[in-house]
C-alpha cells in the first residue's frame, strides 16, 4: 500500500497529441516514434493503423477510442474525459490520430480541456493526409501555371454539412483538396459546375497510402460516375484541379480533354 | 578494370524525393529514414537540416544543392542535371527537400525529368512547414466556428511576385498560411486591410520547428512592426486567421483588440 501510495506520487500528467500520418504506418515521424516509446497509455482513433501501436510500451494501456455513437458531441466529450483520466491516473498519455492532429481532427479541443485542467500538452505534426495522399499518387499541390496555392476545405463540417468555404473555393485558382467529401460527391460537382468548370480535372483517393488505396481519375463532369463505377467510399478524399491531370491515369484521357477545354474554357 | 565494368552493369537508376519536415531532425518520417539508408547519393537543399544526413550510410555521396545563384532557373536547371547524371552512374539518388516535396518545392519538376529518362521515381511525404510549424505553436488550422478550411499561398512565386491567389484568399474564411512572404509584409498586410482586415490575427514564425525559432503574434494592423522590432527575417511563414488567437502570446491582447473588432466588423 505504501509502495502504490510513492509510485502515486511520482505521477507526471502530459498529453501528446501525435498525428499518424495518413494510413501507412512507416509515415509516422521519429518524434511520433519517441513520443509512443515513452507513453503509459496511447488513444487511438479509427483510421490509426494499428502497427503504429507496437512503438509504445507492451505494457501501456492501449485504447480505441473510434467513434463510440453517431452523437459526434457525445464521443468527443468521452474521449476528452478518457484523456483526462488517464493522464491523471496513469501519466503519459499519447493521443494518435490519423494524419495530422490540427487537420479537422478536433485537436485544439483536446488541448483546451487538458489546458483547463492544467495538464501539460505537446504537438507532435504529422504527414496530412491532405498533401501527403495525392503526393503519393504524384499529384502536386502546386505545379508551374497549373497552380500557385492550395486550400484543403471539408466536405462535412460540425453541421454535418459542406463547409460553405468551398462555394468560394470553386471559384478560385487553387487546387482543392476536399476531405470527408466522397459522400457528398453530387452536391460538390455541382458547385464546380455552376462556375463553369465541368472540365476541371479531379482525383477519389480511397484509403490513401494503404494497401487498399484505390484511385479514380476524371473530369468533374463525369467523376460522380466513375466512383459508382469503381465502387469507391469514405475514407476517400478528393482533390480538384489542373494539377490533377499530371497524374499518369489521366494522360490517356487528356488529349480528348483538352480539346474539350479549349472549345468551353 | 573488369570489376569496375561489373559493378557499372548492376547500377540500378532510381530518384526517390523525400520531405525533410520543416526542420527538427527528428520530424522526418520512418519512411524517409529508410529511403536515406538505401541511398548512393543525397542532394540536399539549403533548408535541409544536415543532422539528416547521418540516415545514409557513410559511403553514400552527400551534395548540398542550395542556391547557387539568383538565377533560379539555372539553379534548378543544375539540379536536374545533378540528380539525372548521379542516378545514372550511381544508382538511388535521394532528393531530400524540406517540408514536403510537393509545396512549393519544385518536386514534380524534378519527376518529370527523371521520367522523361525512364529513370523510376518514388514520392516520400513530408510534414508540410506550412501546417507542422503552425502545429507546433499550437495553432490549429481548423477550429470550431472561427475556421472551416486552410488555404497555403506563396508569398513569391516564380515571377518573384505575391501569387495573386492571396488576393482571393483575402476575402475568404479560410486560414490563411503565406509561405516565403515575410520580405513582402507590407504589401501583404495592405492586402488584408483592403478586404477591411485591419483586426485580423496574425503570427509570424520564423526558423520553425528549430532552435532558433522566434514567433510574433500581432494583428494585420501592427504587425509589420512587430517583424522590424523582433528582426524576424527569411525564412518565415505567416498564419492569418483567427485561429492565431488560441496563442497564448495572444491572450495578452485579447481582449483590447475583441473589443476593437466588435467595433469595427
Amino acid at each position: 500500500m505504501i509502495l502504490e501510495k510513492v509510485e502515486r506520487n511520482t505521477i507526471e500528467p502530459k498529453i501528446t497529441l501525435v498525428g499518424a500520418g495518413p494510413g501507412d504506418p512507416d509515415l509516422l515521424t521519429l518524434k511520433g516514434v519517441k513520443a509512443l516509446a515513452t507513453a503509459d497509455v496511447v488513444l487511438y482513433d479509427a483510421l490509426v493503423n494499428e502497427a503504429l501501436l507496437n512503438h509504445a510500451p507492451e505494457k501501456a494501456i492501449k485504447v480505441y477510442v473510434g467513434k463510440q455513437s453517431d452523437d459526434e458531441s457525445f464521443s468527443q466529450k468521452l474521449v476528452n474525459k478518457l484523456m483526462i483520466d488517464y493522464a491523471l491516473n496513469y501519466g503519459h498519455v499519447v493521443r494518435l490520430k490519423s494524419g495530422d492532429p490540427f487537420v479537422f481532427a478536433r485537436g485544439y479541443e483536446e488541448i483546451h480541456v487538458a489546458e483547463s485542467y492544467s495538464i501539460p500538452t505537446e504537438i507532435v505534426p504529422g504527414v496530412s493526409s491532405a498533401l501527403g495522399v495525392p503526393g503519393l499518387q504524384k499529384i502536386p499541390m502546386v505545379y508551374g501555371n497549373m497552380s500557385e496555392s492550395f486550400w484543403v476545405v471539408t466536405g462535412t463540417n460540425s453541421q454535418g454539412l459542406i463547409s460553405p468555404d468551398l462555394y468560394v473555393a470553386a471559384k478560385s485558382n487553387a487546387t482543392i483538396v476536399v476531405l470527408m467529401g466522397i459522400e457528398k460527391i453530387k452536391e460538390i460537382a455541382e458547385i464546380f459546375k455552376a462556375e463553369g468548370k465541368a472540365n476541371l480535372p479531379v482525383a477519389v483517393i480511397e484509403n490513401g497510402s494503404s494497401k487498399e488505396e484505390n484511385v479514380v481519375v476524371g473530369i468533374v463532369d463525369t467523376i460522380e460516375e466513375l466512383i459508382e463505377e469503381k465502387k469507391l467510399s469514405s475514407p476517400a478524399l478528393l482533390v480538384f484541379g489542373n494539377v490533377v491531370s499530371l497524374h499518369p491515369q489521366f494522360n490517356s484521357i487528356h488529349q480528348f480533354y483538352a480539346i474539350m477545354a479549349q472549345e468551353e474554357y
